[in-house]
């Protein structure tokens, strides 16, 4: 039995097929484009394969409801070829096989819970910091979906009483993805995140809205597991720095194994940026499981 | 059939018989007092009543994982003498029937969602201002429970520019309830909160910290629906005030039915107080469907 898995993300777009035992068996890149040419391609890919169902982790706004009539339709996303695009229904019409749909970040935190650093917890959340902000959230097993979908990137923070940077988001300025997405490291220093040496200031800024952000994370989501992906969390010195901000920002108040032991509690990704594809492909295997 | 209800505040405990109907047959209310005392005063009541299972609503932190070995058990507490405490233990004991326990502002949420403001949604956090602040979180249908269970009333907020009150937490100073809750609103203006006018400039304070709070649940949980609750959210002429607020917090960001019509989406308790109980009701009548 093979599976279909796709990420969609602002930029490019993930194609893969997979077999039951986790095998990636053909892989399939290519920039976002206009979503007609974007599903000729995805379609074109999988018609090689003989595949029974297809998960897709999604950029969002995107309609993740089962329940509703415009299941699969993307939103109202700044990407305006894509705004209201029925993705999951043209896809279906040319594939004529099952589909499940989920936001990337939902799908990366499935991913890494059946198949990474999460591995035997009902909840766990994902955070993945790189060009914008995202939070994925499984609970009890499930991702949580709710009015539309988690968008915990854009929850807002106190000011660093050192960061004069006025913030990137074009709807919040100064949410957590305006203050701390790696193109607002960039904008605030005026050089990118990666070229920044470890003991660079910026980072102590950076740490602090990470750890400002997981602190509300673990009060609001009480996660069984922190699991951080995207290119600004890569710099593995920040580990052990946003580990101590939390424990200073929490100050004692939740206390539990898993707080004590913050080491194993705030965690790096472990599928190496193939944590989307995964959760996709997982998606997939449980509507197999349906029909 | 008949099922018992309890609710364990931090300075009374209720204890209801409820029919399958819904009807209250029968009501205590007393101090909360040593553990001892208060599992006595519990069973005592019950022991008139043939009922066959009970929901505990109860202060946290409290362990409510079922497959844990100290299910039931009360905690790190503030309250020295019920510092672990197994009361579900004790209780069940005394009474020899089934008993479930979840967090007071859990069981409220779920109480609101069965037979309150929230009937027909599965997504619906309830947020209740009086001595402290709590957050109760129902996903999917079920009550959150996740590490411990969520702690939503202290998160991290941004202070207002004309806040010069320094909080109330014991543990985070300016969290969400060092700075909001009852007391922290008598603290700041030097009188009950329930004497200030409608008009007094307190308000606005307490509304922007009410607002930010709302608007991060908003972006964390994705809730189908807000439910407010305790004594400060009895003043209704706050509802306006705070749906404005986050309205202005969110700018456009969330599009949702829901959002369009926050006057449908943040709204007030309907079960007057007696939501809690109603939840654990709803926990007895679960319990008894397994058996």
């Amino acid at each position: 039995m093979l599976y279909g898995a796709v990420e969609t993300g602002g930029t490019k777009i993930i194609c893969g097929v997979i077999d039951e035992t986790g095998e990636l068996l053909d892989i399939l890149r290519f920039p976002t484009d206009t979503p007609e040419y974007s599903v000729e391609k995805i379609a074109g890919f999988f018609s090689n394969h003989d595949i029974c169902a297809i998960g897709i982790g999604s950029f969002g706004p995107v309609d993740i409801n089962e329940t509703s009539k415009t299941y699969g339709n993307i939103l109202d996303t700044p990407k305006l070829q894509w705004r209201n695009y029925p993705f999951v229904e043209r896809l279906k019409t040319k594939l004529n096989i099952p589909i499940i749909i989920d936001t990337d970040v939902n799908c990366a935190c499935l991913g890494e819970v059946k198949f990474g650093a999460g591995q035997g917890l009902d909840n766990v959340i994902y955070i993945t910091i790189g060009t914008g902000i995202g939070v994925g959230v499984v609970l009890n097993g499930k991702t949580l979906k709710g009015m539309l979908h988690p968008e915990g990137g854009h929850i807002l923070l106190r000011r660093n009483s050192l960061d004069t940077y006025v913030g990137k988001c074009p709807y919040h300025k100064d949410c957590f993805e305006g203050l701390a997405s790696g193109p607002a490291i960039a904008e605030r220093v005026g050089r990118p995140a990666f070229e920044l040496e470890e003991d660079d200031s910026a980072w102590d800024i950076e740490v602090d809205y990470i750890a400002q952000a997981l602190s509300n994370y673990v009060l609001t989501y009480s996660p069984e597991k922190i699991i951080l992906g995207g290119g600004v969390l890569e710099q593995l010195h920040l580990y052990p720095l946003i580990r101590n901000k939390v424990k200073e920002y929490l100050n004692g108040y939740i206390r539990t194994p898993q707080i004590s032991n913050l080491d194993e509690y705030i965690v790096p990704a472990k599928l190496k940026g193939n944590q989307g594809l995964y959760g996709a492909y997982y998606l997939a295997k449980t509507i197999d499981k349906k029909g």
